[in-house]
This record gives C-alpha cells, structure tokens and sequence, in this order.
C-alpha cells in the first residue's frame, strides 16, 4: 500500500469514527437505545462503504465534504444489517470482530429496535442533510432504499439464509453476494458518483466497476478463510470450507476461484478506466481490497 | 356514525387495501420475503393512518390520489413495527387480529427481514412517487423518518419494553403513548397537511389537534378494555387492570380516565376548529374513534 493510500484511509476512517456517534448523540430518545446504537457504531471496521464514497467523489476533483452525511447514513444502514444479522433466530453470532455482538449486551428486544432505529435514522440524516440540493437528497434516498430494500441487501440476506445447508450453484452464490453486500458497495460508489454530479454514462461504468470489486472481495473472503487456515492451524487446503456453507472455492476448485477474483478485479479496472475520471486512487483501493491478506 | 363517514371510511380503506400489495408484488426479491410482507399488509386493520391523512388532504379542498403513495408509505411502517412488536423477544405474540402473527408463519428470520424489507421499502416508495414535488418528498420522509425512528415510536417502543412490571406515572404512561403510537398518528395528519399546502400554523393547530385526539384514542382502548371485561365476563371493574401493565383507568381511576379522554377530545376538537379548514369529516372521525364501543 502507498503512503498516500494508507494517509486517506486512516484520514477518512477517522473522519467517519468521529462523526458517527455525533448524529446519535443529539437525537431526544430513550438513553438505552442510544448507548445500544453507538455501541455497534463504535464496533469498528474499516469504514470501506464511506471511503468508496468519498474516493469516487474525489476522482471527480470533488471536495469529500458534501458526501459526509450520505457516507454517515451508509455506514448506519451496514451497521444495522450486522446487528439484525448476529440475531438468534439469524446467524446466532456472540462476537462479532472480538466484541460482544449488541444483542449479547442489549438483549434481543433492544438490539432489534436498535437496528430499526438506525435504519429509520440514516433516511432523517439524508433529508436533513445540508450538503446536497433536494432533487440531489430525493436521488439518493432512492437509491439507498433500494440497495438495502427487498430487491438489495433485506433480499440477499433472505437468499442467504434459503441456502443454509444446501448445495448452491455458482450463480446462486454471486445472487446472495452481490445482494447481501454488493448492492450497498456499489450504492457508495454510484452515491459518490451521483454527488459529484457525473454523467450517464459514468454512473454506469462506475457501478459496474463496484460490482465487480465487490464480488472479487467476496471471493477473496472466501479463499482467506482457506489459506488463512492453513497457516494458522496447519489444516490442508480445503478441509475447513464449511461443511454446510457454500464458497467459491468449494465450487470452484481454490486455484480457479483465484482465476475468478483476478478476473472480476480485471473487469473492475476495465470499467473504472471507462468512467474517464481521475482514477489512482480507486484503482489503489481496489487493488488493495483484493490483495489483502487478512 | 353518519353515511358519508361510514362512505368514506369504506371506500378509502379499500382504496388502500387494493393498492398495498401491488407496491411489494412488483419487487425483484426471493418470493417468500414478498409473500410474508404481503400477508402482513393483508391482515386487515382500519387503516386509521391512511383515512387520517386522505381527510386532512380533504379538508382542504384537495385531491386524497396526491397523498395515496405516502399513506401507503405510512401503511408499510405502520405493519413493520406490528411484526417486529410481535416477535418472542418482544411482546411474543401468536395471534393478532385473529390471524397467526407473521413469524408464528414464516419464522422469526424472515419476519424479522419483512419488517426490515417494509420500512426501506416505504422510503423508495416516497422518494419514487410521481405524486409530490422534490421539495416535499424530502420534507415528508425527514418527517417520517423522525415519527418512526429512536425520537419517535421505536423510543416509545424501547420505553413500553422498559417499563414492563413497573409501576409508571400518568407522564411516563403518556411518553410510551405519544411516542410508540401518537408519532405516526401526528404525522399522518401533519402530512396530510404539508402536501395540501398548509401553513406553519395549520400544520401547528392540526399536530396538536393529532396529539390530543391520539391520546384520547390510548386512553379510550385502556377502559374499552375493563368495561368490555365487565359485560363479557362478568368481573367487578378495575380487577382485570393489567397486573404488570399500567394503564389511565388504573393509574386515575375509571371515572378520572374517562373525564381524561373527554378533555383530551375537546382540546382535539379546539385545535381543529383554529386551523380554520373545513373539518366536518375530521370532526366525525375524531368523534368515531372515541367513541367507538369496540
């Protein structure tokens, strides 16, 4: 990674860990859902949703600012999937990245209302927003309402869980993909591009770059866990894909789910070169997405 | 209750009821989350918010066809928070209305989801709508974003949640009220008002008219509830009062809860006749939902 890539993640993520908290802060509720709220807000991650955002926006030679109350949005609207998803009756998860899940220290009730509180909320911080027109905040709730609706992320998860235990086809495993987290990465990028005022044209080519980022992300997931593994506990390659739990690896064999990720990354590069804009710094971000290993 | 009230109630619950499921049958999402949100959307209800927004419209002058799209909206939030109050870790409901409760069906995941599905889904359907300007659609969804979201009923729901087996005040009693149900029962009539071109102080009069109505409207279901016990099955008033619930008759008294309910409906009334429109329809409705005997 270059100096100037890890200055704006650090710089960016900063700038989210920060803001986050403060749009909760001041709404008049009762104090438990708040603290419920926060606590997952404040659970970390890399904040890749807001940064794809603001990178696209500055690929345009526009200033981040006006994105911040959309990236802020984004961010909740994740951050209320992984709270309903670690439910119980859903993937029944205690710890999510080394913290207590919000349901092992809220209990049910509040981490589900907790969820549905952030929802609600991301919709009131676009309509309130400050930094876009309002022909600009009716385009982009729109879109979000979308990628996280039914046809999006509530649509992949319900695919997700249809296909516990069972055998998928390839194509069945990219439908839950590029759902259940695709349609939100590539609302970043398009939101990102929507904002900076881009073409037609270059609203598509963009989200067929994110599309394709996102699924070469979701197959590289999938091989970490594998080679992950095998360094860390010394199993042979492919013992550990999840009995119950369709991979692209599984199906597609390691080395040729490796073929597949560097081809959507191939395909991402094709598209985002495409869009014509100032490109260097997307172009690091995808390149490190997909060559992460952790 | 007099013809042209009982006309239009009809008429606009049909109107309603027709046009619900045609908003969800149109996704692109896995059947079994569309079937779920639909069975939901079908279970029947008066749809009080709908009617209240259309008569506001009415009282106007207006067209209620410029409001169908937002009283849906309103209609789909309205069901999400049911299925979610319904849920075991909630109020673990089995049946409401006479029908199994959405995930005594479909499972508590999936209930969960449709929940989830029918809240981002009413904000696509605002944002989408052919019916208002770009200035409104932005007003109306900060607005109903702030009636449904942590300052408005999922707060209310969080205190009702709360103040189980505790005795509450007639003030805490009115916080769960006036949020968990009063908030979309306000902005039901206020967005009624706002798309028929209100002023402040219109919008100002009918919030408050809205407020008092809906607690006269809690405060009336509190001693339907004793003196439909006392005709059904013959106890003494006041021995079936919750143990561990509070209500207005238990907390001032069968006598003092129902002289509550009758201020509350006059001071409705008061802000009504100031906001100076033609409120014949109002009136009956405010008058019907008090007082109903069921």
């Amino acid at each position: 990674m270059t100096k100037v890539l890890s200055g704006y993640l650090i710089e960016k993520k900063q700038w989210v860990d920060e803001k986050l908290p403060s749009y909760i802060g001041k709404i008049e509720a009762p104090e438990i859902v708040k603290e419920s709220m926060i606590y997952s807000l404040k659970a970390g991650g890399k904040r890749i949703r807001p940064i794809l955002l603001f990178a696209t926006m500055s690929a345009f030679g526009k200033d981040e600012e006006n994105g911040l109350d959309v990236a802020c949005a984004l961010e909740m609207i994740h951050t209320y999937s992984l709270i309903h998803d670690d439910l119980p009756s859903m993937d029944d998860d205690d710890l999510r990245r080394g913290k207590l899940t919000n349901h092992k220290v809220y209990g049910e009730a509040i981490a589900i209302l907790a969820g549905d509180g952030l929802l609600t909320h991301s919709f009131e911080v676009i309509a309130n927003s400050k930094q876009l027109t309002e022909e600009l905040k009716v385009k982009v709730i729109s879109m979000i309402a979308h990628a996280a609706g039914p046809a999006g992320m509530v649509g992949g998860q319900v695919a997700d869980l249809l296909g516990e235990n069972k055998n998928l086809t390839v194509h069945e495993l990219e439908y839950i993909h590029e759902h259940k987290t695709g349609k939100l990465l590539r609302f970043a990028v398009v939101a990102g591009a929507v904002i900076a005022g881009a073409s037609r044209e270059q609203q598509e080519s963009l989200d067929q770059f994110a599309k394709h980022l996102g699924l070469a992300f979701q197959i590289k997931d999938d091989i970490l866990d594998i080679e992950g593994n095998e360094e860390q506990i010394g199993k042979p390659v492919g013992s550990d894909v999840g009995k119950d739990k369709s991979t692209y690896p599984k199906l597609l064999s390691l080395e040729g789910a490796k073929e597949k990720c560097k081809d959507h990354l191939k395909k991402a590069k094709e598209y985002l070169i495409k869009a014509n804009i100032k490109s260097d710094l997307l172009l690091e971000i995808a390149d490190y997405i997909v060559n992460r290993d952790h």
